[in-house]
């Protein structure tokens, strides 16, 4: 029989990776709104934005803004943002944040597309940003940790050479992200199962996209390897700029059923939580993976 | 780690399952050339019709005519109908079928509503069926496994005496089906171990609704407990009456995909399988679950 963990840490990043794929601006307002319905319905952990250059991501403009309101409103939430570089990290600091998501991708062509770094300037920025703000909790994103449109599967030694290098930096917090959702579950396990038994004192997480609907499954098989973090967006929100139309993230509504339903623990109310996917869905059109957002009246028995 | 199987039975049940749940008819020619597309991707399974009363469900009135082109076109295909009752397998058997699904629910109040019989009455009429029909292969569809509308969440030991009846009537296959789409990964896990400990020698399969997004979830989780025969529909056609706007079962192409990517050989081309399901879709509106119908250009590198 496998095992489950009692206990998961749902990270809502659909403020961030959801609202990053609309390319309408989507009203500050209804941002904020959005967050209070996440935390209202139990969300602890929520990256809010990133701190992007706006001509990157006209989307991320008000980022400052977002991450005022939620650090005056809820001083308990564990709140972040995702920075590509130096510059984001000071602007996150400067705005008052005290925990970032930095993003280095595994495959170098993914990085060079992505943040225009070689791998060598990403890890040096890294080091650079740790040492300037040494009282930010700093996570890593691990981008095309499973797969890159330009350099195809890492290797797993790629992997775990890319984690030994944060590790030396003194990073304790990965995330690993299937940024193109092409992650197969027995590719998740391999790579989890050798990251843990190698950096046993690492918190490592799974962002899985829904691309190739593995979303779930890929989250689920990670649970099976003991990770205690996953992260999703609400409605599932998100897309995959390399695979045109494609869904979004795994749903987090849809991961919130499974988990209650399988008796693990994530804090979330599943039914306020499907009512914010429903209401964001009707605010703003995109690429949504959720399932349970179209059904009209639902049978959430869990019987 | 987990293992999984070197090779599954995909069974393909969008002509029968994905097809029931349109309400406008279509037309035979397209059902015949859907079934067509179907066995030109690889498919070597698949439940061509159900031979059901028209007025039931108008839809299958010409289960025949596909049922005789099938036979006549491809002597080598696995095909097959879904039978409710005494006077189905009658029909299908004229027509020359040699292989029949029959099914029963295990909640008593699923199968009265699904077939109106009692369960008495169901696994009497199966009996008759068999002696009936010697040479008539018999797969049972064990109808509401995970959990049912009416009665809610079987307990174990009723999905135990359910199949303990069907084999002491000779039955030795069987398709664990959630009707309704709302088994968990644990639920299938417990249900599949405990089956396959007590039941060596019964070969079971799963059919599972993507209603809540966990289809492929649980047919992964079935695949570790080393069943090697899942139920899908092209393009994951199919829906739940009791679920309005849910999508439909699990998807066969992205069953095929993830398949393909662990190295499990499934027999089915995944390109050809997806141009099957867009195909379908352009032709048949309705709730289709599949995820990959939606890239306009897929990234199909498998890397």
């Amino acid at each position: 029989m496998n095992t489950y963990p009692n206990k998961v840490e749902l990270v809502e990043v659909g403020p961030r990776d959801g609202f990053q794929s609309i390319k309408e601006f989507i009203p500050t307002e209804l941002k904020k709104e959005i967050i209070d319905r996440l935390v209202d319905a139990g969300c602890t952990t929520v990256q809010v934005t990133s701190f992007v250059h706006p001509k990157a991501i006209p989307q991320m403009q008000d980022a400052r803004e977002v991450a005022q309101y939620v650090l005056e409103k809820y001083p308990g939430l564990r709140a972040y943002a995702l920075v590509p570089n130096l510059r984001g990290a000071q602007n996150a600091y400067e705005a008052g944040l005290r925990e970032i998501s930095y993003v280095i991708s595994v495959s170098p062509g993914h990085n060079m597309a992505n943040v225009r770094r070689t791998l060598d300037e990403s890890f040096a920025e890294l080091g650079t940003i740790l040492s300037t703000y040494p009282d930010m909790k700093v996570v890593l994103d691990a981008a095309t940790t499973f797969g890159c449109p330009f350099d195809g599967e890492a290797t797993l030694q790629q992997v775990m050479d890319y984690v030994q290098r944060a590790y030396d930096l003194g990073i304790r917090d990965i995330d690993l992200c299937d940024t193109i959702g092409v992650a197969a579950p027995v590719q998740v396990e391999r790579t989890v199962l050798a990251l843990r038994e190698k950096f046993p004192d690492v918190t490592f997480g799974v962002h899985i996209h829904d691309t190739r609907n593995m979303g779930m499954a890929c989250s689920l098989v990670a649970m099976q390897c003991g990770l205690t973090r996953v992260s999703t967006t609400v409605g599932g929100l998100g897309g995959c700029p390399f695979a045109p139309g494609a869904s979004g993230n795994t749903a987090s509504e849809d991961f919130v059923y499974m988990a209650q339903k399988m008796g693990i623990d994530t804090g979330v109310d599943f039914e306020k939580l499907l009512d914010t996917a429903k209401y964001l869905r009707e605010k703003v059109p995109g690429n949504y993976s959720g399932h349970q957002i179209n059904i009209q009246k639902p049978q959430c028995t869990m019987g």
